[in-house]
């Protein structure tokens, strides 16, 4: 493959990203032993918080179990290698909770906007940067972007301060295709390191991850057992020896990775994520696979096919927030029948 | 993608491979509720059987629940157009298993070997041929041999009288590229169907098949949810619809199919597969998942490692029937600490 024994950093949002598939229902002893466990593998970075991010609890998308601070305050005791990062979404989160994040010992703050709205992290990027902070700017649902559009906004991201840069596949969406074309779009355009995050919708992940550093990325986001929303993210124990099969350097303990892994399945999760017939819809319709409970509710009560929904969803390119869109596209269905 | 708009067979094993994951204990009404949804799916070709294949039910690796008489005539009364498929493996089963199954009903026989011995299907492939019966001859563990004697091995097949070819990546050990080289060298060997069968240990069943399709392969194995032994096949309503995407034909209605795996998953099996850190290392050292249980028991008497099994085993090129091997192995690790 190309890049051989290129270094490629793993970034972990199994404490973030897994969160979404319990409620943000994590407790103190649950994110310390896996932290531990991903710090003993020595896994790059480790990241921690509600689902949606720092500030984000709440009843609209669900209180999480512990506050920010305790979060932060448990993980950063368990780790004595690996980076600690939060994810914040602006809007959901405010300066005051990446100042707290940061007081609370986070080496690394991504600041994630939806693909063509990088401008809203131009503020929380510069004053971190100004603070000295290492910040990512990270666009969220990247696939409904070409790859120039992709590239600008990133352009505008390292301008704003961000020292890394990345893109989200957060409906599970892309074919590798997709994701080398994207990938190498932003490469050319930036100087700064690139991640992708991928998720399992179309039994891709993988696949995807491995396009990606392919094309140059040099962060690949992913989860123990691929703990996450839905059908899951990109599942860390598997990325990461075909990684170092394909020749790429991950600095990662194999055996202790896996056994990090276990450790996860066992305190984490009910059960690993699969992808269930919703999931092959939201990943095919690029739709944000939150809208599934009241995608199923609103079709159950109007007599449409659900996944007749999720289709027209995504024709209307849906994004999260809009969730009012769901009645809109079921009555019209109901009423075209 | 290249050859966009070629039609692909995909031949679906779920009633056969997925069998492995309930110790060969499917029962009447599941076989039928399955293979009547995949056959008003179009799904074009279901496989039905012990998961060791006709005449394989003991107690050495299981006896199934149904007789394969019954497995067959339950089957071939719920299927209107897709075909009934049985798979056998010499040794397992005989010559008089395969009369008792084409008077049964079955449209399309699959003769399985190791991937170096294909001498192995001659006397039966021949037979069948004589018989006018669709038959196919394919390769087990077939990483274990290089592109070029896998394709002499598929010349052999096809002398014999197999009407296509295939092969298995029965402990799911492909990386994309890995596949590529394989359907591409086979297909410059043969003027018959050939076929890949992947299984998911390191996520790449759906990739793998896309490499092989793109690499001219003709049929794609893929089982409902990925019901399978260990971590699963390539799943079935994922790869589908991806090879759609890429502008292949399947003929399969999508939304049925969806449905049949909800079926499948509801009716067939106490979850999905998903990928365990011993399926993991069972891909990596290209060790038949199959071993797992000893695998791990030895490993326990012995105080060694099971990875470190795993991979020895690997590297001494173990396939199925060895299991002695395991003991020596571990014996020798043991010695070694």
């Amino acid at each position: 493959m190309s890049d051989a024994a290129r270094p490629i950093t793993v970034h972990d949002p199994t404490l973030r990203d897994g969160h979404h598939a319990v409620r943000h229902q994590l407790g103190r002893e649950q994110l310390r032993a896996y932290a531990a466990a991903a710090d003993a593998a020595r896994v790059p970075v480790v990241e921690v918080g509600h689902g949606n991010g720092l500030g984000a609890s709440s009843l609209q998308v669900g209180r999480a179990r512990l506050a920010d601070d305790e979060m932060l305050s448990v993980v950063r005791e368990a780790l004595a290698h690996s980076k600690m990062a939060v994810f914040m979404l602006p809007g959901w989160g405010s300066a005051k909770d990446l100042r707290r994040a940061v007081g609370h010992g986070a080496d690394l703050v991504r600041i994630g906007t939806h693909c063509t709205e990088a401008d809203l992290a131009e503020r929380h990027l510069g004053e971190l940067r100004a603070d000295g902070v290492e910040a990512h700017g990270v666009l969220l649902m990247s696939h409904m972007a070409e790859p120039d559009r992709l590239a600008e906004e990133c352009v505008k991201l390292v301008g704003y301060g961000a020292c890394g840069v990345g893109i989200l596949d957060s409906s599970g969406h892309y074919l590798p295709a997709d994701v080398t074309a994207r990938i190498a779009a932003i490469r050319a355009a930036v100087d700064v390191p690139v991640m992708f995050h991928g998720h399992n919708n179309l039994g891709m992940a993988v696949a995807n991850s491995v396009a990606a550093a392919d094309a140059g990325a040099h962060i690949i986001d992913a989860c123990a057992r691929g703990f996450g929303a839905g059908a899951g993210n990109t599942q860390l124990e598997v990325v990461v020896p075909v990684l170092e099969r394909l020749g790429y350097r991950t600095g990662i303990d194999l055996y202790k990775l896996l056994d990090a892994a276990d450790i996860a399945e066992r305190e984490l999760m009910p059960a690993p994520p699969t992808i269930d017939s919703v999931a092959v819809v939201s990943g095919l319709s690029g739709v944000f696979s939150g809208f599934k409970a009241r995608v199923l509710d609103i079709s159950r009560r109007e007599g449409v096919d659900p996944r007749d929904v999720f289709f027209e969803l995504g024709r209307r390119q849906a994004v999260a927030g809009q969730e009012d869109l769901i009645v809109d596209v079921a009555a019209a269905l109901a009423a075209k029948d």
